[in-house]
């Protein structure tokens, strides 16, 4: 059978091994083809390790009426194959195509979409207890990987799954060992020790006995028992044994460890846990990019991928060089300034690679700290931290921090409490999607007393943030930077200059029109002003580096002068920097129109960041139309205008 | 001894048993003395369960060197008083009084401030890292309740610190079997089997041959073990054991579990508990509300108090009758609609008796679910069952929810799932200060694409809004509501008329003068209408119900006809409901002067709700008089003022 010719996940039904087997084959060739072939790149290692997972799962369900949750959704990509998703595989994370984490709205099989981790026994346990109060019975079956499950909401749902005993949900523990990196802290080290031990063989006879054990199962069942004496290879080692004790003690029937790679064990540990009542997990041992010697080999590289050649695994060298990303001069640069001061701690959940920490976890393992995919213990910790002297460095993606945003609150802020925030990925993040653009930090940062928020122009302007930040001792403090390539500008070794604290920057002057741009629109705005002046407009621009505390200063003598002020922002409108700006221009009682430009109150689909700033008009030729279009409504050629008022 | 002679809780090292035993007599009854007469109310049962624990702890410690993190710290009573704070400690939560949680400003003895539970693990942790890249040795302690163990954040610290095995660290388990309510789920269900079973008693021998086993503590420190061969009574489970099994497989040394009212027991344990290297935890349990009959028999009612007679435990008659609090008339309304409607489940985490919905859990227990301290959990499970077509209904208090603010835009925003958020004690708390002021829900969650947020006016307004938040399907929705009384308006038993989306009403016209009021402003904003007609200034009073969607087509036109628009919230000002205003009359280019009313960007310090509205300028007077200066500054008397300008 071809993957083609696969038109509902339900004929599985039908298939022998060796025709799975066959289909676990095309399922890697299709993902390392789109993989080899992505301009937008997309996620490898994670994928490839839950191939025969997938097949022997849904082998053994009625997708018609039971319901699979995938955790984060990178690793979800056979599932799309296997549901309808096949044909337009190829399209995976381009704008218009298949998303790159799971989406209700794109297929009637993908039950609850992710892209942050941890959520699948909360949603999957949801599910299951509304399932019970209407009195349907179909499965309900989460999915997490052994990275996930060192964040606390998984831990939330299994303290209360557990105490339910007569719901009947399925976990499977995806382990491979890894979230991106290799994962770091008790639980995993737990796991490990299971993962290592080898997997237990009842004979029948023990395993009716084990059986017998079970709640709820009692010798009524014995057909079922019968059927599964047969079963001689069973891999579990249910309750009274050792093994999964943990798991066990938390109200679940541990089964495993499984094979992840073997499709007859999968399939009757499947089974096996389909029959028990209650919370179960099976713990599956999987291989990252298992399949692909090249991702097996480098599990972390791989864990995501762009073009690349199929026979030898390397990436095809880029054809114009890139300026360095912001992640990677960040990371340089904390490196340097953590050398010179013993001080500097850098911590991440679980994303040294993404947000450039890699080089200070290698060169100063001391001063680097990696928590797991935990962004509420990284805060409170770097809390701790700072009350006993040393300058935590928080590097968190925008996204990612939103996990935290209590503790952020209640730990740092209201204690005043010296900790840096550092930002990645925030504004659009192109082809992950809705679940991960960085849209909301300055609002939800700017509302808290006493913090720091400010964002670079560029990644020289990084660095200067950068040890501003860390050297800045009154509170808390944030920087914001997006994803990506920087501008492209000379970037000095150290010796970087601090900034003063709430002061903005004017880089072009004179102008009619005032554009306060921040962070990453800086540049684009400049642009726009030349673009503007091409148009017979002439715009002052001013790099506003803080959004909080605002340079009301220099702003609002500014503003008085203008015919128009603009504000424009990689984030959200409402509650953002425009919106800041305009508090501050009501309270002044300054009336000049105030025109934001920023991502207006909808969600973002996946895209290239360029195609998604270009849709949203935050780009130089999107901004400057924006602003000529308000302006000639505003003051028709030829009219004088209005002068602007001073309240 | 007395308390009052004691200065510094060192002095503690040179008492014996009975002088321990005077003292935590004392503090008792000190704590009980502060309780009855409080006008403002205290935490009651937490304190009297921690006595003994206390003063164990401190007499092995150096309290100028070793430091205690308390969780949430309603409990740390005792060490207040032990710290400095016994002479003022009947001003505890009053206005300049004794806070009611641990604060780094208020004592060098309190560390780390907390409010919010589940934190203590986290921020010792990196007080205790901090300390050994300095090369110091002090000791590191952690108190935590077994409900702050259901919350996920103290896990992923658990996490953490099992894989740190040379990191110094104690965790005492203070384990009462409750939260506010007795908790839930799997671990409070473990924790009672190793509560349960009778402390294990070593014998010397065994317990050597125990001490032998443990990490870096070998044959060389026999002197130390024959010292604790003479503590025949100790009451310890250490290793190879099978009790504490969970936390010796995440990587600590358990020791208990260990009678909390035991002074010599506890002792005993903290003392060999400071001998084992890394990460150890101490399982304390304790009785809440030990020594107070009343408080015994009654463990959720008597978790605070306020004004009592002691002698029986009886609450003194109110002597004037209040209205229903919001709360009150929540929890009412939300049974009466689930029983009309099986598809309405109320979610608390942990919190049934704060929100109402003690009711709810009595009389349709099949709707309703506690998932303890695990507000992310509880967030992810109502999108589950939302997708299943339940009405979840998350009943969080303001401050809260920002443990699960991404939760709330991941899986239910994003996704449109209809979820109704219930925040309780939005706004100004009193006298819990500012760990739980409920100032920044409006900014947080506005921002949202597709998020709807509304107040109602008073305690009538709450039940339509609640049934037309169960009857809203088209996505996630949020209502807010303050702690306290409702405004006394006549409640109608049922037939609660649902809103429409995104409408205001005018309550008050044909004034120069434009309020918009929100939610708990709305009738202090009627009375300062009142108010400001004897100064001749007239003004129309709207209650703008929703700050999102905001009502611009009512608001805009009054707007434009008015010399003076002002908007009244309890929330902050940055990114609130004033903000949302300012971006409608900005983005219709309508320059009208915009007062915003709502709390400045500071921290709000305990007090009660009256107090601190006071001082906010919140209550009619101070919104009167704050209208009334902007208006006279801006118009003064006898001229005809600008005629407001359209754009």
């Amino acid at each position: 059978m071809h993957l083609s010719d696969l038109t509902h996940p339900n004929q599985l039904h039908a298939l022998n091994l060796s025709q799975l087997r066959s289909l676990a084959r095309q399922i890697r060739d299709k993902h390392l083809q789109t993989a080899a072939n992505s301009p937008v790149g997309c996620h490898l290692g994670p994928g490839l390790g839950v191939v025969e997972l997938t097949l022997a799962l849904y082998k053994t369900l009625d997708l018609d009426r039971d319901k699979v949750i995938w955790d984060v959704g990178h690793q979800a990509y056979a599932h799309k194959m296997l549901t309808g998703r096949y044909a337009n595989f190829h399209t995976l994370r381009q704008k218009g195509g298949i998303a790159g984490y799971l989406k209700r709205s794109e297929s009637r099989f993908d039950h609850f979409g992710a892209g942050h981790a941890s959520t699948s026994i909360s949603a999957a346990l949801g599910m299951a207890i509304a399932r019970d109060r209407r009195g349907d019975n179909f499965k309900v079956v989460a999915i997490i990987g052994d990275g996930a499950l060192t964040g606390g909401m998984a831990y939330e749902a299994i303290n209360h799954a557990g105490h339910l005993p007569k719901t009947n949900l399925m976990v499977i523990l995806n382990d491979n060992g890894m979230s991106i990196s290799p994962n770091v802290g008790a639980i995993p080290r737990y796991l490990n020790r299971l993962r290592l031990s080898p997997p237990v063989q009842f004979l029948a006879d023990s395993l009716e006995e084990q059986l017998k054990n079970l709640p709820l199962l009692g010798s009524s069942l014995s057909p079922e028992i019968d059927r599964m004496k047969e079963t001689m290879k069973l891999v579990t080692a249910v309750q009274n044994n050792k093994t999964g004790i943990i798991f066990e003690e938390l109200g679940f029937t541990y089964v495993g460890p499984v094979d992840g790679h073997n499709l007859a064990e999968l399939l009757d540990a499947f089974e096996l846990a389909h029959g028990i009542p209650g919370p179960v997990l099976v713990h599956v041992v999987t291989v990252k990019g298992k399949g692909y010697a090249p991702a097996e080999a480098e599990q972390v590289g791989y864990h995501a991928q762009s073009r690349f050649d199929l026979a030898t695994g390397k990436p095809y060298p880029s054809t114009k060089p890139k300026p360095p990303s912001y992640s990677k001069v960040f990371g340089h640069a904390l490196c340097k300034l953590a050398e010179q001061d013993p001080r500097i701690i850098g911590i991440t959940a679980a994303m040294d690679t993404g947000t450039g920490l890699t080089k200070l976890k290698e060169k100063l393992p001391d001063q680097f700290v990696d928590v797991g995919i935990a962004e509420q213990h990284a805060v409170t910790l770097a809390a701790g931290m700072a009350c006993e002297g040393l300058r935590p460095v928080v590097a968190i993606y925008s996204t990612f921090l939103q996990r935290a945003y209590d503790q952020i609150i209640h730990d740092v802020c209201i204690q005043k409490l010296p900790v840096f925030f550092c930002l990645d990925r925030a504004g659009v993040v192109g082809a992950d999607g809705p679940t991960h653009q960085g849209m909301y930090d300055i609002a939800y940062l700017r509302c808290i007393p006493g913090m720091v928020v400010m964002a670079p122009k560029d990644e020289a302007e990084l660095q200067r943030m950068l040890v501003t930040g860390v050297n800045y001792t009154a509170g808390p403090i944030a920087m914001r930077y997006p994803r990506g390539s920087g501008v492209g500008v000379p970037l000095a070794e150290e010796g970087w200059e601090p900034l003063p604290i709430g002061k903005a920057e004017v880089l072009r002057s004179g102008g009619e029109v005032l554009i306060l741009a921040y962070g990453s629109m800086v540049h684009p705005s400049l642009q726009a002003a030349e673009i503007l002046k091409e148009h017979g407009i002439s715009a002052t621009v001013v790099n506003a580096r803080f959004a909080k505390p605002l340079d009301t200063e220099l702003i609002l003598p500014l503003a008085e002068q203008s015919r128009l002020v603009v504000t424009v922002e990689e984030g959200c409108l409402m509650g953002g920097f425009g919106s800041a700006v305009g508090e501050a221009l009501i309270d002044a009682d300054l009336r000049v129109p105030l025109l934001r430009l920023g991502v207006p109150d909808q969600w973002v689909e996946h895209a290239t960041p360029e195609e998604a700033l270009a849709e949203l008009g935050l780009n130089s030729a999107g901004i400057a139309e924006r602003i000529r279009d308000k302006f000639q409504a505003r003051f028709p050629a030829g009219s004088l205008g209005e002068v602007p008022l001073v309240g």
